[in-house]
């Protein structure tokens, strides 16, 4: 840890902050610059952090040397998790494709659209029960009874499912029903939640916040982890930038960058990342090619009739169009998509 | 609400899309341009959402005439709502001033906190006893004993109280032993938090989102209100934008606008706004005079030893002095502050 | 134009603005909603901007229903354009690769990174002879010594060479011995040096500013070919948002974008748009998977030594790996990369 | 200067470090961490800059541990600066006005406004010659034509003036007709002018970029004061963010923390920095409050009319009842305003 005092601190307030460190075990260092006079201290970080040196009124800043979050990442554990979702392997070898409607409407429409993205190479079904919405006056999902439509599709289909969780209340309806859960970007730090899933060995979607910065999403996936649930994957879904042409600004940086630091695998959400349906596939292209291990897209067996998020979502003709255009990239990025097949 | 074709859809299906809009019971507008084709419709704008009329391939663009929020809206009430919190009437000529630790530590740390920031002037007592953290190795604060030390030293010294809720499951807790609820950032979109407070009487400061517009927040209040809870009151907390100087950049036009489009309350947190002691008291004055009904101020015994957010808390000594500079901005807007009752 | 009346606004003020809008010679349209008035107008949208309704008290918002860039735009020029750099065409079907230095230090350094660089098959030379640095402190580029450099080492190489502008008075110097102009992402809106190279004949690359909306990028081009230059490349450069794990955030929604809207070719600069050196491989993979037409790399003999911009600098080793990296998503993408000579 | 070395980096790379440190000239210092090496290095960091220690492959991190601007700072000139403008004290205890049009378009139009603002408490009048219009198609002033419109309507009335220089090339008329130089928002990294109007002794009103942080912007007055000229104001006008309900998020934050840092006065342009007419006022009463040492505020005789800007322009009505709505706050905050003459 560097502690940098203030322009007009004194040898005794550096003294002072040099015992602290020194009583609480650890080592410290005394820089007395032209300037400034800089502290650092040796040992483990944590137990400084107890000591808020930050509060002193002579001290101007405090920087800690490492990143916080130390299970999700690759210094502890350097290759790649692999999070079995159902049979579906995320993270592997194999590249994952999820793909659904955004609201679960009815069985019959989960069904059809279930099909059509079997057909085209899903492996994993998406839909909401549970629809976060910013008007209290919008369409607000089936709760339970969508879950029960999405266990039944699932097992009709093969395919594995994955839905949103908002209430802990639900968790354990979610845990029964569908193979994986996700955590939407509004509860990203929604620390009960995260705490409850943590508690499960449920595969966890952990989808990024509008504003979140990459140290805190990946500390969030730390919240499940350190709760005992090593079952995460990391969603980049786009972050709220100044630009408005775009719904969001898709951060595959981020993506970059996380495949770089953490062993957990990362999925890419193109249909929210843009909000526009035609910038859907040029962006899953660019997500399998800078490392995401999969992407997650949404499709309507007829995008007109969607109650929701209509504007960036695929018909199955358009789905089957993107999987053909990213089957090049997939075998460029040296892996593979699942074995279509044709029959269900 | 008004519908902009794209440039290359027929006559044809701007004819389909009066038709739906004239068979909804609404009255069709008709308006080809020479380079696009633009379509109105008059009437409830809500049942023109059920038509789902962005999800046509030839349409571009729908934009809705008006604002989604209604109830919290000036249109529907004009005058200016006061909240009572307590004997505290948040929204009133009264100027109200919360304050306390960020988190709440033991009885001792409170009761002598509250007792200055009394003696200075303040209302309400501020103090968390749940605590969002972004680190899962953070201190996450004493729970329901902090909320019975936060009664306790509320009725000691007369002040009115408020603490911030996390989870549904402490709601009945949070309600009997304190004043007013506070939802944090994080959970300004926690929906079903959200309409349980909105199922209760009590008051609430509804605190803005790091990434929420204008619009989102005041929808957030929407959803409250819907559920049958009028005693919202709003709170500008900082927006994180690209500056790093500042914790988060405090957007005061965020008060003046809402205080002309809402009839909520609005209270401003110069602490989180900043995240610098230094600049709590100057913008503080600011959030005066752009016409905020209130500051809610970090303030702890002995910043040094706080446990949290140590670099924004005010010292009793900074309280007092930051009371003081305020008084004549007060006094310039209009309004008074409560009597400082120099005994507790 | 639709203009949207205050909810306050009586049925004389709408009357007074149909009026207006007729004897400008347009098309008025009155829709007297339930709630607000909101009022069209059909015609040339240029001619309604010069009677600024949106000046009118009554008036709440104007909202244009075309975007206001039209020489750049596909809606005049479906096909794509081509922009010749010397022997290089970009936007055609082979992939641009333009790299080098980001400061042109010295003959010795310019020539060595330049036959590094055409050997792993880049056709364009990039290097700053003017630097714009944000402290007037740091080095400031070596000026028309560079530029005559530059030239010398484009005709040793035969790679065309393209250098960034900063000062009108430096135009002749720059269009003399360079083969393309870079305009920089601090002079987005530099109207003088827009306007300046739209006056001559010579390719010009148009970086995005760092808070510039894609509208206003498109617009800054149409600065340019609007004064006659229609030789304008975009480039997407990354953009400043509240993340600062990375130096900006690469938008690549924005390339899939403006390849819609846009004929012009676009450009991805992964260098600027990471700041993480091993970042720019996959960032760049990923602009060829969304459609870019080429990457500007910043490529360092040894970034070790580098006066700038180090932390982003690919070694000539780092530069050889990531162009055959490249070379399958090029294929995959159904594009070529220029053959590469192994002699110079 | 402090140094972070990746986690992976050896004793062996540690020692170079250090010694090429101590080559330096510098104290170096060595801080073996438990899971990284951390070194500190002693002495004036420009030195330092020139061993682009950054570049080492085994480096992570380098984080200079002053701000990079001197001569603006407080920790070099402890007093506020006072820039005369004409007659005009700014930064002193008298607190400035300035207001004027948008556009200067026509001597009729600027000299109605300037008698108005003068009347009402402004000392010093505003108005663009020379305007950066995002579109090609928009009116660009009426260049030397309305500076010498301003000359005279500044004789007439005993107003200082000010206005906006875009091009280095008019410098010398710019110079030669009016008080003061504006450089705006999109040029405030463009040094070319910076250092030119750096080599004049004109007051320079320094606008800050739409997403400049405030260590950016200070550096920018630190081109101008490091090339000779001392008389810099600061202006905030607004940051680019994703809130979209105000034209920009005017940023008081910055106000308060440059006042803390630098000596340089700062101005608070409300009108920009809202973009709405009625959120004006209280913007201005919030600068005042949070200490700023002026505004500028857009005027128009009749905005109705006025060719650009016209959403958040005051009537001269509106602006004398912001004049009085803004004398209690600047009595309060311990300063005056000049006294209105009510002839001209």
């Amino acid at each position: 840890m560097i502690i940098i005092l203030r322009h007009d601190a004194s040898e005794q307030d550096a003294q002072e902050i040099l015992q602290k460190i020194d009583a609480a075990g650890l080592k410290p260092l005394h820089m007395p610059g032209s300037e400034r006079t800089v502290i650092g201290a040796l040992g483990d970080e944590r137990v400084l952090e107890s000591l808020h040196l930050e509060n002193l009124p002579q001290v101007d800043l405090v920087k800690p040397v490492l990143s916080k979050y130390k299970l999700v990442s690759r210094e502890i554990y350097a290759q790649d998790t692999v999070v079995q979702v159902g049979n579906t392997p995320v993270g592997s070898e194999q590249f994952t494709i999820m793909a659904g409607p955004c609201a679960i409407e009815s069985e019959d429409q989960l069904l059809e659209t279930a099909r059509y993205v079997k057909q085209a190479g899903a492996t994993v079904l998406r839909g909401g029960a549970f629809k976060p919405r910013t008007s209290p006056y919008s369409f607000q999902g089936l709760g339970v009874e969508g879950l029960k439509i999405m266990h039944q599709v699932g097992k009709e289909t093969g395919l594995d499912t994955i839905t949103e969780l908002m209430d802990v209340n639900d968790l354990d309806d979610v845990a029964r029903y569908i193979s994986a859960i996700q955590i939407g970007a509004r509860n990203m730090q929604n620390y009960t939640l995260l705490k409850a899933v943590g508690e499960t060995q449920k595969p966890v979607l952990l989808k990024r916040g509008l504003s979140a910065t990459i140290e805190e999403l990946l500390l969030a996936a730390e919240y499940i982890v350190a709760s005992g649930n090593p079952n995460v994957m990391i969603c980049e879904r786009g972050i709220r930038t100044f630009e408005t042409a775009t719904r969001n600004t898709l951060d595959l940086n981020a993506v970059a960058f996380i495949k770089e630091r953490s062993h957990l695998p990362v999925i890419v959400d193109p249909s929210h990342g843009t909000g526009v349906r035609t910038l859907v596939s040029p962006m899953a292209k660019a997500a399998v090619a800078c490392g995401a291990d999969g992407v997650i897209i949404e499709c309507h067996r007829s995008p007109k009739e969607s109650v929701s998020d209509a504007a960036q979502a695929l018909s199955p003709q358009d789905f089957h169009t993107l999987m053909q255009q990213l089957a090049p990239f997939v075998t460029a990025s040296g892996r593979t998509l699942a074995e279509v097949a044709y029959a269900s």
